[in-house]
């Protein structure tokens, strides 16, 4: 078995951290939950799994100097980028072509960039185990986690027959539930949530491609040819945005019959609202979480992000403030998941300045 | 009968506007309802009671340039500034001894700059007939504002029998009560709000002074004494910060036998917080108050002033925001008496740049 391919999906925007989140400084780029970002936390995990040279980070053209600047030991030829955002399957199928071309038959694991994940011993063991099972058989494997509360903002994943320990046959794959539906899923015992990192055979997963998105293997088909050529470039920017857009998980994943999970046992977060960073970070006595110069009079629960200027709480329970320079949200705690909504009005108004 | 003296006092800080309300622009130099700043509307409605001359104004020597510029028409040394903060009964007894030595006799009444009130037209009927009692009579005169709830932050005035139709003579002063106490008073009938306005005639002010305040009244002679001279300015500042600190209430207005109220006619508020504030702004359709760029999204009975930069709120209820440039308030809007907790502790860390 050649060793294994890593792949960082570091493209998205991660708009409900707005306003901390922009196009030039996406949520991979956050420090949301410690000292470092979560990117960074992704790649020190990954290396505990591959040399840098099998380190992959496919992302958007505006992140690759930063990228590279960031991790200076991963060649140049590993940052690859979308030329424009497809979803997950042809990010995934990108990332598949070039290890292809480069290594046939390679074992790839494609993790995103900006999940938290709770112990690195755990989650080193949980993709090696699974990267041995891809080796052996031909199988797409995910990662579930146990769940430990009804959450509607995850996916959820239903196991059936055990194939390995830890590692069962997928029954069928749920989009986020409603908390009744959640709850019964909780309940049930065999379902998982979908940590949305996968683990499979370069070449299976190209013939999967073929199978389910034939449109999305077509041009992933054509940019594989290319790759390493002088070529490459011209050829990703005319080919890539022909691809339609479709995630892995509804494209190929709910379609196969050939995909497998393995049970994690490591805590798992894709930290996606300041909820979640909230939750999952460090507390003062009076259950706040607090960045910069802030002053609490009768405030608990809230999470403050400033370092521009003075702000006072008083009085306020499981509030959100952060403070940017040119924009501030105040939010809520338990409503931000509706955070999204202002760069939706932001963009129809195009008030590009705060995007 | 001469002309009526007006005197408004512009000496006070407001803390609990803060962070708009700093020792440099304290809470009468704000529009917190409307567009004229509140010690603008103040002086409008003096200016129907009294002519520019006639027209006084007790304040800090740091606003004094401030204030000239605002109201140009009235005469510089009608203008006068306490050297030092004592509370009501010196800065009323310096507007006196001012008064007194210039037109001996005459009646004055004395004005808060940083009140609202709703109907300038009973307003202006309701000093008039108290000036007119005032002469008449050996009489303190108050104003009394028909409670329309159990407000626990105003002072209350017990009534007794009647000595002009509207004008009763007063039983005791209560201070802020309890909301039981408020809930009592309301029920009662012959309680009024204590709306700080105040009408007698100097000469008979001051010999409630000498009476009732001898170490304030001492003060308050010498420096009548060297109005209009050269040495004004200097005997001021020499004497006027040996006077105890003391409020009108307490000192005269609770021990004098003589001391009647008028029954006002006309909507009143001390604004003394963000909530009365929001209280008497028009709302928007979601009962939200919104000045400056803001963004809101779910968030109703809130209360936003910015214009320093984007504001989103997502999801809260009866929030007070305010951005200021250098500082941020984000306040329950029922817990924004607290406000002055937050000045309070700037003050003991002596972080004066936001003071």
């Amino acid at each position: 078995m050649s060793s294994l391919k890593s792949v960082i999906m570091a493209g998205g925007i991660g708009a409900r951290f707005w306003p901390l989140s922009r196009r030039d400084n996406p949520k991979q780029f956050l420090s949301l939950t410690g000292s470092l970002s979560l990117i960074e936390e992704t790649m020190n995990r990954v290396r505990r799994l591959s040399d840098p040279e099998d380190i992959y980070i496919i992302t958007s053209q505006k992140y690759t100097d930063r990228l590279q600047g960031l991790f200076s030991d991963i060649p140049a030829a590993n940052i690859i980028y979308e030329p424009v955002q497809r979803n997950t399957a042809p990010c995934i199928g990108l990332a598949a072509a070039v290890i292809q071309k480069r290594s046939p038959g390679s074992v790839m694991a494609v993790f995103p960039a900006d999940h938290l994940i709770g112990n690195e011993k755990a989650f080193t063991t949980c993709v090696v185990e699974a990267a041995q099972i891809a080796t052996e058989r031909d199988v797409l494997v995910t990662i579930g986690v146990e769940p430990d509360r009804p959450e509607t903002g995850y996916g959820y994943i239903q196991t059936a027959g055990e194939i390995n320990p830890g590692c069962r046959r997928v029954r069928t794959f749920a989009e986020k539930p409603n908390l009744a539906t959640a709850q019964r899923f909780l309940e049930s015992g065999d379902f998982l949530w979908n940590a949305g990192i996968f683990i499979w055979r370069t070449d299976f997963f190209v013939e999967n491609l073929r199978k389910h998105l034939e449109e999305v293997h077509d041009v992933i088909e054509e940019i594989q040819e290319a790759v390493d050529t002088p070529d490459f470039n011209s050829v990703l920017q005319q080919a890539f945005p022909r691809s339609p857009s479709v995630s892995v998980d509804h494209g190929i994943l709910e379609k196969s019959t050939q995909v497998a999970v393995i049970h994690a046992d490591f805590p798992w977060s894709d930290v996606g609202t300041w909820q979640e960073a909230y939750l999952r970070s460090q507390k003062d006595t009076d259950d706040n979480v607090i960045q910069g110069e802030v002053i609490t009079v009768n405030s608990t629960g809230s999470y403050v992000q400033g370092d521009k200027r003075l702000i006072a709480l008083v009085g306020v329970k499981d509030v959100v403030v952060i403070d940017t320079g040119d924009a501030i949200l105040v939010a809520d705690r338990n409503k931000v998941q509706d955070v999204g909504k202002v760069v939706e009005l932001l963009r129809d108004e195009e008030r590009t300045e705060y995007l």
